[in-house]
């Protein structure tokens, strides 16, 4: 049996991932510092879904799969020889990274926030390039960034995944070309440190020869997974927060309960998407299908479509009769952007992307309406702010 | 008189522009954790020179030019509660930030040393970053970043000041141009780390409007400048050690004592270089001409010269009648590269530049020879590995 950490594998993605990866005949270990538990605490918010303990969700998986899966509590951003050690005793093939603070508004609450998640994730995506290095193993390491790192700007061009060609004129007129990466231009404090991992990926990957892909995943939605939905003791998380919720599952939320649809500004920004469930196949493609020896980092671009905000409020408006409320726009971005993604790499590895539909959309829908009674309607706006400019001029 | 805070202040380039910008009649503050000290401690060796404690050097200071500077014993990676306290309470309108761990060698020892060079430097100058938005102040940072950050790759082009227009292509054929921060490529995790301080500049400028100049320096050589000469108690460090000391001031080093000037591999590295005196220049330049509001980071060359290694060893070794040994690299970089540096916007501020001249190299010189006995030949050797494969090929 393959042997896989997932790190983070407690949170929104890395739990369904590594329930799928163990379905799929993976030797599956879950190292997690709970820290995201532990935000739901500082927050004083929970899940709308009634998500089990670690060691339950861990139980009922091997009740229900007769399949089993570790869990290790290990802070990676501070216990790095804890970690290399379990990485010696248990020599992964594979370490899947998920384990960063991966909320824009939560990054951008106050500078404690802001220092948390530089410290946090800065450190921990070092420490398991180090304790990669320092194994001797010949590992393959699966980050999960994100889409932002790309920037929102709308430079008439389709983004690429990760690479850009570009060319550029020297002193004697000539013109030159060169594959760089692609110009970074992170919206958050959260967004930024995925830029800043990229470098060290960069860095890792030229001097020690180390086997990376990294994914930039547009905004995930949905909740179920084949295996999360086995048993309510596997269910997911589903966070309808103005700092951790994201905008579609937000909508589906709001909806469900009666509250209007809060779109931030016009409405008028593009984002990425892709479904939950293709999210962890695409983890699965990218396990395996690892960098050659000596091939730089392979990047994807892990979502399936692109739509603009006003545009799904307008159809789950239609869909449900709940209406649209417009509030002013918490974040310092452009209004209106145009998107367009490559992300024909998972395309040609086999994914059948999951679009929009009325089905799956009904589906979050009936999820939330299910856990209304866990709901704090107080949680709902946003209320972290971008600059000290919009202090004053953010109504919610 | 104008506040200045200059933090790493009592190191090899932060003191002696402590003391230039006190003489010049700014208001100096330095805030240093000692951190060079006590890795001085920790490697067993001593700055040839024999550098007076902080303490010190401060009261001496006072005795010879009647002007005060104070000092905070202060980690800024780590007491941000402390560092933001003093900001409220003293209100520079500078702040310069030395406070970083500057040796590649010694960032790449071993994982420990990595993940203290990680952590302490992007924690360092993303605490500076944050701690100039919560005071609400209007204080202009000044960053002292490296050459580094460019790679020494030969495109067949002038490296620019920090940006560089780029052109791309679009899917229906169109062209278009972009300026993007020059594509990096650090050779080592120190040099990486000065990488992503880049995309924290970004960051905070963009969303924030920070006031910040950052300064890409090349390896800077002599000791002395005009306030450090003027008591033996001001006297400059000079490291020769392995990991700290820097090619130009090393070989000088290894003359004065008639030590075989080691050059790694074939010496056809290209460098740039700029004299201490002028480094405290650029630093009083730059800070004199901060951006103006809503302006991007200005990125300055802080570099007057270039040089390979190899044509450096044979003028000193023409110089002093001492040999060249050549010995394996332990560095994983190209064996020779061409440089080529834009420099201009230091220059168009009146600079004027101190180039490479015999009697400025027997200055240093003779101040290595007069330390002579404090020298401990056995720190001479560059012991740091910059890969796992080297451990085998470095012959020292």
């Amino acid at each position: 049996m393959r042997k896989i950490f997932v790190l983070g594998g407690d949170g929104f993605c890395g739990w369904p991932s590594a329930l799928h990866l163990s379905n799929k005949g993976f030797d599956v270990t879950i190292i997690d510092n709970l820290s995201r538990r532990n935000i739901d605490n500082e927050l004083g918010v929970m899940s709308l879904t009634p998500i089990a303990t670690i060691q339950e969700r861990i139980k009922a998986w091997e009740e229900i799969s007769g399949k089993k899966i570790e869990f290790y509590n290990i802070d990676i951003a501070k216990e790095y020889t804890v970690f290399l050690d379990l990485i010696l005793k248990k020599t992964p093939e594979t370490i899947i990274h998920f384990a960063e603070q991966r909320a824009a508004p939560y990054s951008m609450k106050s500078s404690k926030h802001k220092r948390y998640t530089v410290d946090n994730n800065l450190n921990a995506t070092n420490n398991v390039l180090c304790a990669i290095v320092d194994s001797g193993l010949d590992i393959h390491l699966v980050h999960l960034g994100t889409m932002g790192v790309y920037g929102y700007g709308t430079a008439g061009m389709k983004i690429p995944e990760g690479y850009l060609e570009v060319f550029m004129k020297t002193e004697d007129g000539k013109e030159v070309s060169s594959e760089i990466l692609y110009p970074v231009n992170p919206g958050s404090i959260y967004h930024m440190t995925k830029t800043q991992d990229q470098l060290l990926f960069l860095y890792y990957n030229k001097n020690d020869k180390l086997k990376i892909t990294d994914l930039h995943q547009g905004i995930v939605w949905g909740t179920h997974t084949a295996e999360t939905k086995l048993d309510e003791r596997l269910i997911n998380r589903f966070d309808y927060d103005g700092d951790y919720g994201t905008v579609l599952n937000r909508f589906l939320m709001q909806a469900a309960i009666g509250y209007p649809l809060t779109v931030h500004g016009t409405g008028g920004q593009t984002r990425a998407f892709i479904h939950i469930q293709d999210s962890v196949k695409c983890i699965e493609l990218a396990i395996k299908n690892p960098p050659k020896e000596n091939e730089k980092v392979k990047i994807f671009n892990q979502a399936t479509e692109t739509h603009r905000v006003r545009d799904l409020a307008n159809l789950i408006s239609e869909m449900t009769g709940v209406e649209i409320q417009n509030v002013k726009n918490p974040r310092n971005e452009d209004a209106e952007n145009e998107l367009r993604v490559e992300n024909k790499n998972f395309l040609e590895l086999g994914l059948n992307p999951i679009t929009l539909e009325k089905g799956l959309l009904k589906e979050v829908k009936e999820v939330a309406q299910k856990y209304t009674h866990r709901c704090n309607k107080e949680m709902i706006p946003c209320k972290s702010l971008w600059t000290s400019d919009t202090k004053t001029k953010v109504l919610i």
